[in-house]
């Protein structure tokens, strides 16, 4: 599939970051210590624990990973998670929690990838009652899937409900740095009313390699063991690690998110008012959702790489990344223009 | 923990040949499609499928997991699999495949490693009877968990008998190129008669990935999804792609694994005379077994890093790799010698 | 928990049909070869194969164990389970199907807990994306979870749908009795468009028993092991299968699912003006759901034992059985009648 | 299969116990609520509390759900059961372990079916380690499945073990009540030692029905909703509990179990001098295990119904049952003993 101009599919289309591959290279200096027991990987996982306030932070290949191993130290077998029906969790991981966990999603249709306490409520019916899953886990995404962010207010007033409930905060952080940017707060600030969450790589900038930080020090000594049992025991850490190490390396995570989520903002800014184009959620991260008539998409595909929604065709998502360029949206938006139906009311 | 010397405790203290490292930063130009959609990718596993005269490779991060989702082609849930006893899969992988696959493991004590059709004929007694799982498939290690390697007739006699007991063959090729350096051998003659291998990376100067090579048509379709589900889709997957390129490149895997299982060789020839150190196993690859005084071991301890045995403290395993020196070897020799009791009979 | 009237609340607060228990004394004579190598199972085995023209039957404990023995015949690992959201499957079986299959259940709201071509159809979305489970089987509830019938043309357009789109399609037939009844045809009727269905023998009279009937014979082979692995072989079989036999004898099984519908019908069409007692859905089978003020609700449940909804007070079930007499439902439809508000409009 | 004589296959070839059927029958007057929250229910989980003095008494369908069930209650995910080669668990439940629970079962090879601390000692080795599974349950069978009892001071002594070494004690009790028979002893007594136990009906004159007992209180919360999940709640519960409730009624369990391990000492005596005739195990149950010709078994099991081992032809396994009479047992022995080879030396 060849691309001809940048690409606003995913931020996973990017290439790393050039700091992530030096980092792999420098790490590349004779033994060490197989399985995480390096340097490299103590001090990033102490990194990372610093930054979040955490008990730990433990290393894994991939997001859908993460998130299986997050939940997995929060749940007994016949308890569930309740997720948004929009969540990755639920929709893009190939039933990883089922087939790994063996747990039930409960999912919860939201206007904006959002779960709120509201939201939340009527799927703790049937507490006690042997027949049913019981609730135990609340997933949510923090840039959620939509690219919205929870406010700091609405993470509170989840844990606030939680507490009252019985009920554990799990939060999909594979854009984690994103909602960071956004909302102007410090990654501790994002982590203090969960229990676990994770913290993407891969999407901002890394070559392979997400986190897992655990909030609770009740919650550390099943880790290890867990994530060898689900396969994201890297041998050769230290080349996930380093990578963590250069993301965090004067804030380099911020520095890209903030500049994927201003090449968003650019982007939502310039196609605002052009005709059949309608923005669908708040732009709060790096991912534009707007509406498109099918023949716009249709155009628009052939020169540019997005997704538009398999189930309904004139939603697309247009991500920028840490390497996206004011001269790449700009010409993305001047295409998005120039291809827009004319004279045509909605 | 700080190693003196090169560590002779596993191939994976060391870090990744130059040249994978290389590749690595060379993928890393502009976008690619994610999740393996990309020209390193097809590239890598065209190459692949080459070189084994399969009907095709897959890339996943771990060793574990290249070996459960290999064998989780061949199983239905109630079919076990036969295994040694001191087989990776069974003792190394905190019962990944009982998890993920939900299979039994009928394991084989064997002398030397390596399963044979009179060790696998006993475990085939209860085929039919529904209260017993019914052994599907065969799981050998090629090169096996003790460093020894079946030949090229020993693995068609276990062919044919799989073939006429209606069972499949898995090899666990973590160490496969080094099988290949030392029977001299091209890859397609080591998987002509298996249905499912692994080929791996990270051992022999990879940073992360294993290859699942399937040699029958009948079992791709289902692999996209279930390595999906098994957690083993990378994004950015040319990076892990690259890394094989790079590795099959001027034949980069077999000069690796010949310099590994030279070192071997010549470190069990510098040590066959040492008094009260004895070779378990004939040394057809890069590892070295032997038996030695525990206080041996326990001095020796002190400057080099190698494993020894959790239940027989005597037995150790020395490991050697792509980036092993002679001068590596001589000086360990060296100290096994000058260590060694003196005057002492076993 | 004392009742003082006849329960309305599930046809498994009945006994067990005399008949059924006199089988059970019957076939307590002398020895019989264990796990269904009997002559009562054989018998009751034939019976049923011949009855649904299924090329086998097979007995299990529970409804929820002949939901997911039947399911898992069907599936591979990645492999969904498209169900209404009201189904037994997905609410009332505290996460079965994703504890012992691993699969994800993909519910679709429905208005009458029936399943349509149209309904089915934006599941679909996703098929050949390796980041989704690909739906594989329909499960179905004849009778419905809310007491509605597929008619027979309705299973023929769900048939005709699967086959177009690559479907099975599964039938939990726990009340399969009332279904034929109402429908008023043959067992093999119903069954002729599925591929695996359960009969249920606990809702119409049995002590405990549950068959599961396979349509197919290339699922046969793997019956038994599977019903063995999921806890469901019994050792002295004779006695699940000589309630079979007397169930199916001089069709006792249709006589009583007769019964308990017309007892149904006979609630329902003496509450018809009751005011504020509004059915919710046609009255098909042996089940009556109505709304009711939740006062009402309350007064009555004094007296008489029946299900309310847990997230809607106000909607109620009532159940009849093969041993819900005609005074049960005159004395139960008076009191409906005697507590209802009076001179209220809803 | 026709069954000429008594058949001295196993246990499970019996009918029930007259006063167990008898039960059943009193048990089906009218209605009573489903699902456990009945009377008969609560009768026999008290007077099984009681007599064991436990925490709490649960009923499900089957011993192999009773032995998945009760150790479901002591195992976190990457937790493994130390058993022995021969148990129950590993050798005749078609890997439900593995499948429901995702666990491992570390086996043990034992002289006599009993394991004991040095056994179990060498399997605690890798503890701490990630890549091994950790083991946590000892599980135990009483009787053990080759006839043999383990006395209340080998119980103590592995609990002593157990403790010292943060492991749990699981206890597989099918034949629990030929171990009371045995030694003399109370339930209470054998329940001592161990966390979880289950106590078997089918096998000494019950229809259909086990109980997980539970000797812990913390574990209690959790039964409810895993049994239902396993699949093995029954709906019209009262029909199990009444026969323990039959089961316990002046100790019909006792009476039942004494006279088998009567016959089967009977048996054992019986046979003892006749030719080519060797015992393997000392006979503490209702089994006879014994080393015949493989002439001797063929021509024997022409008219006789017993099991021989699938990998030695020549072990064989005579079970006595609650309805085996002294004329069963002589005319057996009396055909051993005519069939056996004459003047012949093994």
């Amino acid at each position: 599939m060849t691309i001809r101009h940048k690409s606003f599919a995913s931020d996973n289309n990017s290439g790393a970051h050039a700091e992530v591959v030096q980092a792999i290279a420098a790490a590349n200096v004779g033994d060490a210590a197989a399985y995480g027991d390096d340097q490299w990987t103590a001090a990033a996982a102490e990194q990372l624990t610093a930054a979040f306030g955490a008990s730990g932070a433990f290393f894994v290949f991939s997001g859908t990973a993460a998130n299986v191993l997050g939940i997995s130290l929060l749940l007994r077998p016949y308890e569930a998670v309740i997720c948004a029906e929009s969540s990755h969790l639920h929709v893009d991981e190939c039933g990883a929690a089922e087939r790994v966990l063996g747990c039930k999603l409960l999912t919860v249709a939201t206007p904006d990838g959002k779960l709120t306490p509201e939201l939340i409520g009527p799927r703790l019916a049937g507490r006690g009652d042997e027949h049913r899953v019981q609730p135990r886990v609340v997933e949510i995404a923090q840039v959620t899937e939509v690219g919205t962010c929870y406010s700091l207010a609405e993470l509170r007033r989840l844990r606030d409900f939680c507490d009252s409930a019985g009920l554990c905060l799990f939060m999909d952080g594979a854009r984690l740095a994103n909602a960071a940017a956004y909302l102007e707060c410090d990654l501790a600030d994002l982590a203090a009313d969960v229990d676990v969450l994770t913290f993407g790589g891969t999407k901002n900038g890394a070559v392979a390699g997400e986190a897992v930080i655990v909030m609770r020090d009740g919650l550390i000594a099943d880790v290890r063991f867990l994530r060898k049992q689900q396969m994201q025991l890297g041998s050769k850490m230290r080349f996930i690690s380093a990578q963590f190490t250069a993301l965090l390396e004067d804030k380099l995570w911020l520095r890209s998110a903030q500049h994927a989520n201003a090449m968003a903002r650019r982007l939502a800014d310039a196609v605002a008012d052009v005709p059949c184009v309608t923005l669908c959620y708040p732009v709060q991260s790096n991912a534009v959702f707007a509406s498109l008539t099918p023949d716009h998409v249709t155009t628009l595909q052939r020169d540019w790489s997005f997704s538009s929604s398999n189930t309904t065709e004139s939603i697309v998502r247009w991500m920028t990344a840490f390497d996206t360029s004011e001269e790449d949206v700009d010409a993305f938006s001047d295409a998005i223009r120039a291809t827009a139906p004319v004279g045509a009311a909605r």
